[in-house]
C-alpha cells in the first residue's frame, strides 16, 4: 500500500508542472510575460504546498498503522482519487483568476477537492485508530497529537470555501496560509533557534 | 517486479487526470461548462476504479507469491501494457459519449481493454497456483477464495462488451457497477456495522 | 539505485500512452480512424516491448549485482537517459510511417536509440563483472548465461538499423521481432509444455 | 522519505522529454528539423544531468542520514518543489535559444532554478550535519568530503547566473559543464585506468 500511496503522490505532485503556461518562442517581453502569469504560479504553489502536507499526513500514519484491512485500503484509493485529481481544479483556477466572473467556481471546485483530501485523510486515521489498527507500543498521547492535527484543518477548509464565494481570490491566500501553517514547523524551529542562541 | 509493477500502476491511474479538458479561459459560464463535460468526468471514475481494482488484485496476488519465474514476469509486462494503455481508450470514449453514432467504437474498444486486463490478471494468477510459486503457508482454502473472486469478473466484462454493442451508455454503466461492486467490500462494512451496534 | 531506475523505467513505459492520438470528437468513422493509426499502434508495442526488455536485463543484474561504485552509477544514469528518451523517437516514428521520404530519418535515429539502450546494459554489465560488484556466491556459469542474451541484441540492433536505411518499414518490424524474441520464453514455455503433457 | 524523493526525481527527469518537439508529419526534411532544434536537445541534456546530479547527491545524503526530524522532511520538500520545477524553466530556454532579446530572461530564471536546487541540496546536509541526524558510524572526514563537493557547486551556479546576464548561451554550455564535471567520476576513472594498464 505505501509504496503504491507514495508512487500516486509523487507524480500528482510533479504533474502539476505541465499546467504551467510556457510563453510562445515568438514573444518579446519573456519576463513580463512570465509575471503577468502570476496566478498560476500561485495555484501552483499552493496545490504543491497541499499535496505535500497530505503526503506528510499519510506518511506519518502509515508509520503508526500497523496492518491495513479491506476497508482502509479502499479509504486509501479513495483519498488517492481526490489527490490525483488536483491538477485539474489547479489549471481550472489558474486559467480564472483574471476572469472575475468565473473564479468563483473554479475556486469553489478547488477547495472542495482540497475539502476532500483533507476529510478522506482524517477518516483514513480515524478508522484505523478504532479498529486498532495502529501499533501498539504508539500511546494514547501521540494518536490524540495526531488527531488534533488532522481535523481542524477539515474546519478550515470548509470556512475557507465559505469565503471563496464572496472573495475567491482571497479563498485562495488561506489555502496557501492553511498549507504553509501546517508545513512550516514551527514549533521545532523555535527550539532550534533557542538552542543556536 | 513489485517495485515496478506499483510504479505503473500509480502512474497510469495519475495520468488519467490529463484526459480531464480544463475550460477555456474566455468560457463565461464554467460551471455549466464543467457539467456539460460529465461523460469525461464518468469515464475518468470508471479508469480510476478498474485500475484501482486491478491493484488491489494485483497486490493480494504477489503478496502470495513466493517467486517470479520468467513466464510470471513476462504475464505481469503483458498485464501492465494493458494497464498503462487504459488513459487512451478512456479519452476516447470521453470524447465520443456525446456522438450517438461513434460511442459503440469507442466503448467497445474500452471493455476489450477492460477484459484483457481481468484476462491477465486471472492468467497470471492461475499459471502462479499451478507452477506452485505460491507461498507454502497459504491455504488451500484462501487460494480458492481469491480464484472466486477474479473468475467471475472476466465473465462480466464480457457480457458487458455485448451489452455495449447495443447500449453504449449502459455497457459504461456496468463496467462502473463492476468495479464499486469489487471495491466495496460488502461483508466488511457489514461485520463492520454489526460491531459497531 | 534499485528505486530510482524501476521509477524511470516505470514511467517511460507509461508515457508512451500520451503519443497515441485519440480521433476527433466530430470524426463519424471512429472504428477505421482508429485503424488509420496502426503505425502509432505498432510503435507503441514495439517500445513498450523494448523499454519491458531493458527493464528485465536491468533487474536481473541488480538482482546479482552486489554493490555500485561511483562509474557504475553513473552508467546507469546514461542508460536511464537514453530510457527515457525513447518515447520521444517513438513518437516521430509514428508521425512519419506515412511518409515515405521522411520515414528513413525516423526510423534510423530509432534504431540508434535502442541500439544505445542496449550499448549500455552491455557496459553495465561488463563493468560489474570486471570490477567484481557481483555478488559473490554466483557461479561463473551464470554470468557467462547472462553475458551470451546481452551482447547478441546489441548486433541484432545494428544489422537492423543498416537495414533500416534502405527498408524502414522492415526495420520497425525486426524491432518488434527483437523485443519478442527475448521476451518470449521459448525455453521455459517448451518445458511447461512437455510437463503439462 | 526516500521512495517520495526517488520517485519526484525520477518523474521529474522522465516527464522532461515531453519538451521535446516532434516535427509535424507534413514536414519534408525531418532530419534538418530535428538538427534545427538543437537548442531544446542540449537543454534536455542539461536537465536531465543537473537533475541527475542532485538525485546522486540526495541519495548519498539518505544513505548517511540515520533519521529525519519535522524541518528536515519540510527541507526535503523545497528541494522536491525545486527539482519538480525545473521542467518547465528548461522549456523556456528551449523556446527562446532563438531569440536573442529573450533568451536572457530565460536562461536568467533557468540558472536561479538551478541554484535553489543545489541550494537546497547543501542546506539540508548542513542542517542533517548540525544535527546530529547522520550515522554515527560515518567517519568525520567522510562527511567534510560530501561538504566539499556541495558547497563549491552553489558557487559555480552564482557565478554562471551573473554570466548569463552578458552571455546567455555560454552560461547554459558552463550549465553543462557544472553538472558534466560532477557526474563524470574524473578520479575513479583515472584509478580504473591505471588499473587496467
Amino acid at each position: 500500500m505505501e509504496a503504491f500511496s507514495d508512487g500516486v503522490f509523487a507524480i500528482a505532485i510533479t504533474l502539476l508542472v505541465l499546467d504551467l503556461i510556457v510563453p510562445e518562442g515568438g514573444e518579446k517581453h519573456v519576463g513580463s510575460a512570465l509575471l503577468r502569469e502570476w496566478p498560476i504560479f500561485l495555484a501552483y504553489v499552493v496545490s504543491f504546498a497541499s499535496i505535500g502536507v497530505a503526503w506528510l499526513s499519510h506518511s506519518t500514519m502509515t508509520e503508526y498503522v500497523e496492518r491495513a484491512d479491506s476497508i482502509l485500503l479502499r479509504l486509501n484509493l479513495l483519498l488517492l482519487l481526490f489527490v490525483s485529481l488536483l491538477p485539474f481544479p489547479t489549471h481550472v483556477v489558474a486559467n480564472f483568476l483574471h476572469n472575475e466572473n468565473a473564479e468563483r467556481v473554479g475556486v469553489t471546485v478547488y477547495g472542495i477537492n482540497l475539502l476532500l483530501i483533507s476529510a478522506c485523510t482524517s477518516a483514513l486515521w480515524h478508522y484505523a485508530v478504532s479498529e486498532q489498527l495502529v501499533r501498539g507500543d504508539v500511546r494514547d498521547e501521540e494518536v490524540r497529537v495526531i488527531t488534533r492535527k488532522l481535523d481542524p484543518s477539515l474546519l478550515s477548509y470548509g470556512i475557507a470555501i465559505g469565503i471563496g464565494l464572496l472573495a475567491p481570490k482571497l479563498a485562495v491566500g488561506i489555502y496557501l496560509a492553511i498549507a504553509l501553517f501546517i508545513l512550516i514547523p514551527f514549533r521545532a524551529i523555535g527550539r532550534w533557534l533557542r538552542r543556536k542562541r
